[in-house]
């Protein structure tokens, strides 16, 4: 069997007009706002328009912890939201942008794969709307007033080492992580050590994330703590007089951008937060808007789920005032393998080919990972799914021992062919997360001693 | 009188829908991308589509030596191409892109000003449609694969302190201009000296700017010549295996943005390098499409006309292989005064009073410069009319002088107020431009040792 | 009672023809290079021709941890040393060299103190024989061979960020200790961040210490590791051709210096790594001369016993040959009293008063550490002797906490005045001293597990 | 014929006791302080002392422009000093120290050449006293407080990049010629553009060479400046409170060294600034001692004689109060033919072949420098000596050449061979230089439009 390519999977699509797309979620064109083909920005007046509609169940998706091989958070995101239509529900997803430097670098893109992924995937891939390019601009323009600050005389009295608001640029250049600026001439600055990391990481793209409207964007703008004065007391954006400028260059960035999977379901992608360094989830406003949208919210959390699944309860779900649902927890079975710590696996290595024979052993030895994650979720009071993402490699007997530890954690589990099969493949999950989604559950947030790191 | 404020008649323009500013010149829906409200991208396959379509007369606008009080080349620009419609004739115009850096800098944005505005003004002057991040992306790309090919073992043997491609950025960074990079831990690089320029001075904007094609981009990226071996032979972005990457990149940036005038004339807003480091030209492309566009193209060329325009005439001309047929020469009493050498202006600081007085004397004196810019103009063998772009403080006598000087070297010469009176106080001009377009001349570029600069 | 300021005392000194101080330790005229007043070096054959004559017990000088205070082991060794001639025994001391950094700095000079130094004390606190000097020079040639070989095209294949050789200065430089170097123009050199330490730190220094000979010190010079190739293999100065350089520049400064104290007392100064970075004792040629200078032989040990008199025992001793009769435990009650970890006392803040006040159960909960050196030295099984210097404050109950617990632990004590009274103050620790070499103990090196940081 | 391998002589020489060398030149051994083997400090008092004795003539040696091949000014020094015990008269020569960093470099040894040398050559150019070292020390002491002092908040609101004090070393070490330091944490320092040059071009090298007393030269130091405040103003070592100590550190430095030639000449060896960057002349203090030392002082000035030179009647002359009343001019045929312009002469590479050849026409084209320099020295009223140099290599036909040249310009003239024979190979130029010094002169300064350098 070979798996489809997803560049040439993507350019077959046969994409749906936006402005249907849209209608379907109940947006009209006047708030929409096309950019090249395929995308279009909603202004976010949409959700005050579409605040009178119902509520969609609201659909978390998140994974075991990442090993170097990939779970397929996004290709199953996608997937699901695909497959409600085949059981009769409407659904849309909401995922985060891609970062450029990963794509030019090792990691590929963020469209999802297969039969599962949002199109047009090169405008997603690259530029999309310039929203990372705006956040690169805010963050950075943040920065050069930090330094000019400096340079004018330094009014606040800023100290100089305690500055922690580097520069960022969405482009993977290890030399840039740690630099000497401001040399040369006397005009040309005070000299000091700092560097760049990639816009993922800024804390501009964070609060792009969090922001709720413009108005709360400027306002975390203005509450951002770049350094202390000498007397070690923070200093601000604010008193930089930066959020202002922040805000006018982030304005349009605010806004969801509106794209369609390969099945013409609706996609909401925006922001893009690293789950490693900052929230990794996706905008408060796609979820604002898209909550109103039909059956079903699918909003994918990234890295494991306590990562992204906990930032998203804790820190998302806090702003946002929504209460997830169901929660689903992506497992592959070469993951678990992988888990029992067998075996050396490495990013841009070929798989070690003992990995791939028939081993339910050791799936049942990394699935110690999955019991955790399952029992984190049930910590906040969600219903937990395993999706299965299937692979040609895997065995019978090896989903056995998945559905065994699942079914022993209360959790419901199902096997997934959405990469090669698209929505269909992703029925049983969709059917498992809608039984999920009516249980009777009551979401809470943790107080930190609460948390699951706390306990561990 | 008071002088319209820019931003208020800005927001109170009645914007025509875009699809119908696009028919004015020929532009089917098909070749349109809306990017945004009241902007959109054009296809490249515009360029042949409209290739039977009668030629535009070709018109450039450039100016006197700059100082620091601005002649308004791009508002004459603008102003220029409204008028012509008072005279039942069709225009467009053709102007570069805002650089965000001097937007939040001291400059002010690059839309014209007063009653000839290229609108949406917001739009203009912050991202557009990214063309500014994408060139700031492939830059830096191909900066990144530079110091990623030191790293990994340097197999081209490139030469560290030969090195001359630097990274941008688009904003105004005084601390970035000197840097050391690459400091750290083993895998954070090899330390070198190096900096930012600001995105408009990148040779990957020089080249968004003079490309005919997206293959001819991509092979002139190829043939960026990024610094030398040890043996001195130049390396390129191709052996680099960058310019791929930056095509694909740019792949947006390279069409043309479609905008509309206050008066709704329609305007190609397209690629930004600076005058005074680059070409100071907009694009080749821009120029290709809008030469269908009707009876008139006017163009604007950045910086003094032995900047600008010189390069207008000997690059881009040459590259575009369009012929000018008449040449804008854009001047103000006041900056002819300070041409005089008698008056300390600078950015910034207030106007000397004497310099508003009435004084043809000095008028006279600065007005060496105009003669030169003329004679200039002519040796290209086009024909020169002389713009003054009229001030409240100006004074009747003093614009003798200029016209005197104007007639005396052959060139026509016409007052204008298009700054308050929108096209109509151009409408002298465009009379004038028309006559000097009927001319039978002979437009010729310059081998090295004819040129102006030679001759000085 | 007014303590003796050490600068007048010192200029008061008569001093003893050095030719006559060099004849009572069996040294003749041949043997001598003079240096200025006062300072002359001894020639290494000095070393062959003393070995017929008689070895000197041999005693070693250290102390209880250090704290901010000072508890005066270079003013006990030289009181020591100063006291024997008052018991009808011969002395010779050895100190190390001061390190003129920290005389401009915070710390004061390294000569001893009141009526017991080494003089002329301006000769000691600044170049005196230009040892130090040579140790930077020999240093920082290694370092300059290291960039340039670099430069030159790394023939060793040099990793540049695994180089551990830095650059040193005897100047307190806060500057100089991360510096980017290397910029500039290609001629200039390879750019790479490295830094300075204080001369002291230098395993040059360290080695000067070390060395028995001309020619083990370059055999020494020749096995420093610089850092390793790009393969992981330690690279050397010898592979550098540097270790042959830097014997020539160190070929004087490996000669010791004779000096005398107020009493003229024999005194050898030579070499002073510190303890707290290096081995903290000064040389092994000037013991190998001092062993043979008469009855004693007293040599201090930097820092606390368990840094410089394991040191001392473990490394020092193991190159010289030479076995210690008997080890000086320097501790003042305020000291003691500050261990208690009841008073914060900061360098260069005036002392707690309660601190000064009577108060034996201080002393006694900070003689835990007196407690734990003792039993530190006789692992060694060497016989240890406290001496407790006597300042104005202290009182005599809380000498007799010290004493009981001299005696609980099984080591002689006395009370010293050395610092007031010069010799004769220290009489009774002379005694004591005299009695503890008399013991029949067995010297012993510890294996590393044995050691005291071991146990800990 | 072979040439005397320099340190094969230099090492079988018979050094005279220096007590002995001392006193022939007036100097008590109460004056005198022994520092190593044939090496002594001498006491400034020897000034005042040797006061009422009756004053040499005072000759300076200076050269040709200098060529990368050497013309030999310190070996004709020395030889010359030699020479004038053959002709029955006492002599003394006046040397500058020897810089460590070329020694291990290209330049080679300062002590002169084959048999006419200053010894113990291995002293000279190594470490000597320490002076150089001491130079060093107060050089970067002083830097050290300057940036401690932007450190500690910058009282005197010094302006960090107008500093112009930069660090010295002893080292030829180009990785340090520019630098950033004050990297890494807050408590190690202020980031700043800096970098070091080798200590013969320090400041404090200038001054040792030209000052006449330790309180002149702690004022002196006290008057340097090190960069200005932000309004501009100069701001001064002794503002920093850092006179005294660079005072301190150079105490010893500032007395002069007296050794001896080969043939016991006494020689003055003191100070050793750059002639290219600094004054090129050895000490002020050497100079008024050795001026009472006999019937003749000879004293070498670096570089050309318009600049060593130059400098010696300008500037080291108007401190000192010192008239001179001879100069010699050194000159060899090679040089000469090197000053054509007809040949490539490159250091480290072979001479070409052409140039051994007899040919008097590349001397005679050559010679316009040695005319220009005859000039120079007349300007000032000194009567000029031309020594010829002689070389194994060199034509009597090409001698010729040099004499009629020398004749016409009114300069005497005599061929040497004291490299080869020692002080009876420069019996003529001792001759020529003592009528010389008999005649009639009147020694002038030169105001500066008069100067040589004024008048090309």
């Amino acid at each position: 069997m070979t798996l489809p390519k997803n560049l040439e999977v993507a350019r077959k699509a046969k994409l749906q007009p936006l402005d249907e797309i849209a209608a379907e979620i109940g947006i009209g064109e006047h708030l929409l706002e096309p950019y090249g083909e395929g995308v279009a920005k909603i202004k976010l007046d949409a959700i005050e328009e579409l605040s009178g509609r119902p509520k969609a169940k609201y659909v978390v998706v998140s994974a075991i912890t990442p090993t170097p091989l990939g779970e397929g958070k996004t290709t199953t995101t996608v997937g699901l939201g695909q497959a409600f239509k085949h059981i009769g529900k409407t659904a849309t997803v909401a995922v985060r942008q891609a970062s450029m430097g990963p794509v030019f670098g090792i990691k590929g893109g963020a469209a999802g794969g297969g039969y599962s992924q949002v199109v047009p995937m090169e405008a997603l891939n690259l530029h999309l709307t310039g929203d990372i390019h705006a956040v690169t601009e805010a963050h950075n323009q943040l920065a050069a007033m930090i330094d000019n600050h400096l340079y004018q005389g330094n009014a606040l009295d800023l100290e100089a080492h305690s500055i922690s608001w580097r520069r960022v640029m969405d482009v993977n250049d290890r030399a840039l992580r740690n630099i000497v600026a401001g040399l040369g001439a006397r005009t040309d600055g005070v000299p000091r050590q700092t560097g760049f990391d990639i816009t993922a990481a800024s804390e501009a793209m964070a609060i792009l994330a969090l922001s709720t409207s413009l108005q709360d964007m400027r306002s975390r703008f203005g509450r951002i703590v770049i350094g202390t004065d000498a007397d070690g007391n923070p200093v601000t954006a604010e008193e930089l007089k930066a959020a202002g400028v922040m805000t006018v260059i982030m304005k349009e960035a605010i806004k969801p951008n509106l794209m369609q999977t390969l099945e013409n379901t609706p996609a909401l992608v925006h922001a893009g937060p690293f789950g490693n360094i900052a929230t990794g989830n996706s905008s408060v406003v796609a979820d604002l808007i898209g909550i109103r949208g039909g059956d079903f919210l699918i909003t994918e959390a990234g890295f494991g789920a306590d990562m992204g699944a906990e930032r998203f309860f804790n820190i998302k779900c806090r702003y946002s005032g929504l209460e997830p649902d169901a929660a689903v927890l992506v497992a592959t079975v070469r993951a678990l393998k992988a888990h029992s710590g067998r075996y050396e696996v490495r990013a841009g290595k070929p798989l070690p080919e003992e990995l791939l024979r028939e081993n339910p052993d050791d799936v049942y030895a990394g699935a110690a990972n999955l019991r955790k994650q399952i029992e984190n979720i049930r910590l906040h009071g969600v219903s937990p799914v395993v999706a299965i993402n299937a692979f040609p490699t895997d065995h019978e007997s090896e989903y056995d021992v998945i559905r065994e530890i699942a079914e022993e954690m209360g959790a419901r589990v199902a096997v997934c062919n959405h990469f090669s099969e698209g929505g269909t493949g992703a029925v049983e999950l969709a059917e498992a997360v809608a039984e999920a989604a009516e249980e009777q559950t009551e979401f809470e947030f943790l107080t930190p001693t609460e948390r699951p790191c706390a306990k561990r």
